[in-house]
């Protein structure tokens, strides 16, 4: 049996329901592709602060770097938002990202069949939608130096630097090429050129490496114009790549267009095969410790692990095949539900996921 | 009659149409409303670096110090897009904004009635939409120093700054309250507080300003929520306001919500009463010089001008009405056309508007 030391975060809110349930589904993945899973247990976010004090105990990044891979449940609930900014739940995010040096976030966008009816969007408009958002998540402005200070009359200035090297650039870019050789072979790289020196060095770095993928169409967006064409022409895109600060916009829009942003998976990755998985969504506070979580983005999120750190297809794309299945059959958690004799909880959900 | 001396400033691609068209139905207007209007034509954009060698001629920029007002179409286009940064077109109005003191950019997001199918959203989902976004134009990102080196081992780094003070915060604030007031007393600012500094200084100068308008409800919501929010409940906005480089993500995803991008106007002001009217769309080249572009957003652009320049409600809200009435009756330009019989050139649409 291949032996693998997965850390799982649970955190906080609704994140201890959807791990639990991604769990029994990987217990059965286990089994079933003779893996020896051994979990690690350790805390983050707003249920950290409270027991140790700190969003990111230093316990927790030590089991991190040693794993092969983290899933992570979510952070965060109106508990902790008036803390100060390094106690807050959302540092844990940013202190993984940065210590384990994980520079590329991978969304996935797709239209569940049966789900088109909650989309805000026109059926027609998102038909076919199937793209991934690449994000840089290490540099830019999220780690630029920043300043707050007062001027000779008193009042208040405050500063926020977005700063990228060449190599940041090239990394996730020939990543985001890669993924496109994958899929339909088209790249946008959004960016704000016509107003920003980091985006120009972004756009260069983009040009010099686009020989090396010759069969990749390459095109530049604004990411104001971006903005735009999410909404308008969805299912045109198939691999964004683009900065942080525009990523984190952009892919929370791209999350919404499809209307099932809670079964929506992401993977953030570095230089190796260590892996962080999450779902998109978020804390929930409003329906933890209900049961009634959906628990698909979290147990999509468990396949990109298989995929992306493990490297195994075959395991990855079974999971995602079942939990297809049990869309496609009618089964659904409150969030999405369509027929109440399908409403299920979230342990069943996973269960009839994992009996595929 | 009322002296007003008005900058035209058509420059490229259908900039020029929709002028033309604007400015027959300001003609009427100013016969109507007893007003005394001198055009003053100026170069920017492309055609101002053809024939001037820059994208705004120190000429433009004087007359426009000079006038009540500034009516600007549209600028750019393929033909000046590789030209380096300080000659492209849009360095006009980075330039306009600045040397003007143009700090704040309005933008009403409406639905028009009869324009429902042209939306990629549900019509349930943008039934009723009608806020604002109130965009800080002259700060920020935008205008922030700009960096672009080489490190000790030759490889490119760029950097720009993300800089607010206090007062630059407060005034645009302060307005979005004031507008907030007018309207459904409700307002949304949006920031990045969990992640920039700036963000959190832009937070405590609305916590802090919020108690001079106690009638306005006002809520908090980081940059990526609001992405989505826009799209998931686009009618729940009253005013949005929000820092430069977010205000012109957000605002071009607001204005695509509706499906009418073609007619929403734009204002721009500073602390008096000059202010630069723009419709939202841009210099279309595609379908330049062919008298079929829609000229309702530069008509509603200067019906903002006689609203927010000239302090006229009364002649701003029959040009508004008058062009609701043209929709209504089904006349369309060939961007939105619906009945083949009703479908106008750019100009019979403006004349249709000034008859009414
Ligand atoms: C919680 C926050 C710091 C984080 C981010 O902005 O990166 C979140 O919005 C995300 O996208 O993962
Ligand atoms: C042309 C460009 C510099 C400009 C901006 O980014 O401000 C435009 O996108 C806008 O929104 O008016």
């Amino acid at each position: 049996a291949t032996k693998k030391d997965i850390v799982v975060i649970p955190g906080d809110g609704v994140g201890t329901e959807v791990m639990d349930a991604a769990l029994a589904v990987l217990d059965v993945v286990q089994n079933k592709y003779n893996y020896d899973f051994t979990y690690h247990q350790a805390l983050a976010g707003g249920i950290a602060t409270d027991t140790v004090g700190v969003p990111l105990p230093d316990e927790t990044l030590d089991k991190a770097k040693k794993a092969d891979a983290i899933l992570f449940g979510a952070v965060g609930g109106p508990k902790w938002d008036n803390h100060p900014p390094h106690l807050r739940p959302e540092q844990a995010l940013l202190g993984l990202r940065k210590a384990l040096g994980l520079f590329s976030n991978l969304r996935p966008i797709v239209l569940f069949s049966g789900l088109e009816d909650s989309s805000s969007l026109k059926a027609e408009v998102i038909q076919g939608v199937d793209f991934v958002v690449v994000r840089e998540l290490t540099g830019g402005i999220y780690f630029g130096e920043k300043q707050r200070q007062k001027d000779n009359n008193g009042y208040e200035y405050a500063s926020d630097v977005l700063l990228y090297h060449e190599h940041e650039i090239e990394r996730i870019v020939r990543l985001a090429f890669q993924m496109a050789q994958n899929r339909k072979k088209q790249l946008t790289s959004v960016d704000k050129a016509n107003v920003l020196e980091s985006s120009r060095l972004w756009r260069a770095v983009v040009d010099r490496v686009k020989t090396d993928y010759p069969d990749v169409t390459v095109e530049h967006m604004l990411v104001d114009n971006c903005a735009m064409q999410l909404v308008r022409r969805p299912a045109s895109f198939d691999v964004i790549v683009t900065e942080n600060m525009f990523g984190d916009i952009l892919s929370d829009e791209a999350a919404i267009l499809t209307g099932s942003i809670g079964m929506l998976p992401s993977a953030s990755l570095g230089e190796g095969t260590l892996g962080f998985y999450e779902p998109v969504h978020g804390s929930a506070p409003d329906i933890a410790g209900l049961g009634i979580a959906n628990p698909t983005a979290m147990i999509l999120s468990m396949a990109m692990m298989l995929r992306h750190s493990f490297q195994d297809e075959k395991a990855a794309s079974d999971v995602e095949k079942a939990v297809e299945k049990v869309v496609h059959m009618g089964y659904r958690t409150q969030d999405t539900k369509v027929d109440s004799d399908k409403t299920l909880t979230t342990m069943q959900f996973a269960e009839k996921v994992a009996s595929l």
